[in-house]
């Protein structure tokens, strides 16, 4: 039976804010991206995360962003490679402590936000990301927005890594996702995310929203879960994947 | 030789801001409490802080703190256990990889400020934490304030331990400081300082302001690098010591 | 008619979270007490939550607390008098600037959690955050729980001041509250709530647990929005005082 | 005589971390930009500074910056117009009331950093900026780069403003600055920059580096506080203009 993942970021609460519905996510998904506190999250939200995860046998990445709360990191800055290492390594191993407290391990690695945007139009900055990760934990997974900056960082770094596509977003022809100002850039129809996604599968392609097929590594699908909507979606998806006959299961 | 370790606190600026004089500090101590960027550090400072260190032959311990970068760590937060756990799991975590991407390792661990001070005076503090680091990494060294609830802990758990003295300051007969409103809280005279550790290790016990001994288990002195006279006297100490035959080392 | 003011505390979203349902809030309350960024609220934030204030008509408060995102402010931090007069000053300066750039002014001051609870049981914390306040706003209306540390100061500074009552929260024959640890110290009844607070205001006193009477000054009841039941508790409230013939109307 | 205005950053030391000279350098200026809090400063660092700026009767200044205390104010971040003017409501409010607290006032404006980099490029920034502080504050004196988007912002708002120039940095021919990548981009010997910056205010024009004059309004000159040879230029540079006749007076 075929296998796909299905991740979402998880553990973006911080202090008394509640962002989200984790435990709801929690059993849709395969692999949670869990926030390392300098975005979102803080150390007792991520204990409470990686507990859960655990509980629910999914599996754990970290997901750094940019050091900005207030911007819930999707502000970008321009930050040298080297404070990138940093950034990155600093985020890392305070996931994996936390994981391993909770009694389980970080498995996969996905950049956050502005971060994630940089990443994949850079090959500098994705380098400096992923090879601070790599350096960490040499076998961890990196995930990746295929035929971006980011894949071709991946490979010349020989590094486990895992293809992403988005449920709800429409792709132009060169594989970067349809700008949120366009009209059909984000998709609201769960039946059609489902049978999109599905073809996808079916086809190892991006689907464009001009209908192009761009070949590519999918490994996991990216969910959401805050909003009511949001959550409908990913367990109509999660249904319509496990009904065409998908296993959902961690990536690796 | 008799072997005794020097450690100091390091990796305490932040940002633009410089504090101490890390550089020769590192040349004169044989182990280093490095800041995890929550009472001070950052990702920036902890990378080249871990990487002189390594280049100093330096042992490196995680130094976590309350997070508070204004009070720097020294105003008391009452926490709960729970996150008392949380706060030091995340710190030691990202020490760990920090060390560990500077071809580095921590070894021990050591509070920081408040958080030391409310540790010292109390068993389940100290419980909190010491059991957070040993569930992240089991043979870390916890450097310990001798005839503390942070000794009686350490013992508890049957953990590796330190135990640690203070160059300049002067002690009470229960074994807790001399508080530094009080006359004499803190020694200036370098031969005096030298003179007064080297007895302490000799006797292999705490030598009070009264003149009381408290036997007890010394493996490392706490030195300070801020200032030009803080400087020389961490100097001078470890030149006496070497004189009267001490060998300087990591402890453990 | 009698008047009474209904209060809340509001503003307090912080960059991507949402906490609260201000907008339906801003249509209960006459006074709102909005967060400075410092335990709760940013810039954008406040500047919203202030244009929503002058657009109901809604006086607007000062609400300074600790600087502790992540603690909401809940958390006690032992302050100097002179770090109290600051933390206070600024925080108060920043949304006179907010409210005067909306077309608002600030009209009152409200300490908000752990430091509020400190300046109740203290009479030299509330001096130097009340203090502070009037030096730089002499005709600020301080809201004060009567019979506490508060009502002492805010009488020796000759400071126009407004009493205040929770609506929802018992009290000990002291004054105090409740702790929320003992049963019955949060009334989720939102009928008993009506009658109780309409009793306290006829008799101008507060009504214990116990049944006992206290006299005091009561301008103001304190009202949450946060979760449907207290919003709703907040609609039944004004909707009973409003039946009972009052005038909801801001204090002062 | 003729009169001109000296200003520094100041201010800009935060909780334990000291940066700069400040006592040394107010017996220098006769302006200070008061950091604000958000990149630099904090409530006890600005009333600390608030009171040695009255009690050297030197004109206070608001000097507000990114809200990025790591990066010091100096990392670009692409806020909305809306998003500025909050930024700089909120910091010019508390300094106004730190300033008053301390029996002063706030007279003039000045970004910092990156902010004030972004504004002089861009006039829709400066517009945000200085249309902020306007409204809070209508007859404050803003602090302009002569010949960049800020003079011409200032004078569409009708503002008052005060030109500025700085005493240690070469000039390219459309009144920026060399970039300090470049050779010459900064001047170290005091004689040179005494006698560059009389010329310039005799000839009321800018000087670059290639020897072009660009006139312009020139009523103050940015000085430098940190390190030995920066305040040892900075007193040179006053002893120079005094000498030369010269009377060092706040602007305005």
């Amino acid at each position: 039976m075929a296998k796909i993942d299905l991740n979402a970021d998880i553990g973006e609460s911080f202090g008394p804010w509640v962002m989200g519905n984790d435990a709801a996510l929690m059993e849709v998904i395969s692999s949670a991206n869990v926030a390392c506190g300098f975005h979102a999250g803080d150390p007792d939200v991520m204990a409470q995360t990686m507990r859960a995860a655990v509980a629910n046998d999914v599996g754990i990445g970290a997901h750094p962003g940019f050091a900005d709360l207030q911007g819930f990191g999707r502000r970008r800055l321009n930050l040298s490679a080297e404070e990138l290492t940093n950034l990155v390594t600093y985020q890392l191993g305070a996931a994996q402590a936390m994981a391993r407290a909770a009694g389980g391990a970080v498995r996969h690695f996905k950049l956050h936000g502005a971060l994630s945007n940089m990443a994949s139009e850079n090959a500098e900055i994705a380098r400096a990301c992923y090879a601070a990760a790599l350096k960490v934990q040499p076998d961890i997974i990196l995930v990746v927005l295929p035929q971006t900056a980011m894949e071709q960082v991946a490979r010349d770094l020989q590094a486990n890594w895992a293809g992403e596509i988005f449920a709800d977003r429409a792709y132009e022809d060169d594989a970067s996702l349809v700008a949120r100002s366009k009209a059909g850039a984000v998709l609201h129809d769960a039946e059609e995310v489902g049978a999109r996604i599905e073809t996808m599968l079916r086809k190892g392609a991006i689907v464009t929203a001009s209908g192009k097929e761009i070949p590519c590594k999918i490994d996991t699908v990216c969910l959401h879960g805050d909003g009511a909507e949001a959550l409908a979606m990913a367990r109509a998806l999660r249904g319509h994947l496990t009904g065409a006959g998908f296993e959902i299961a961690p990536f690796g």
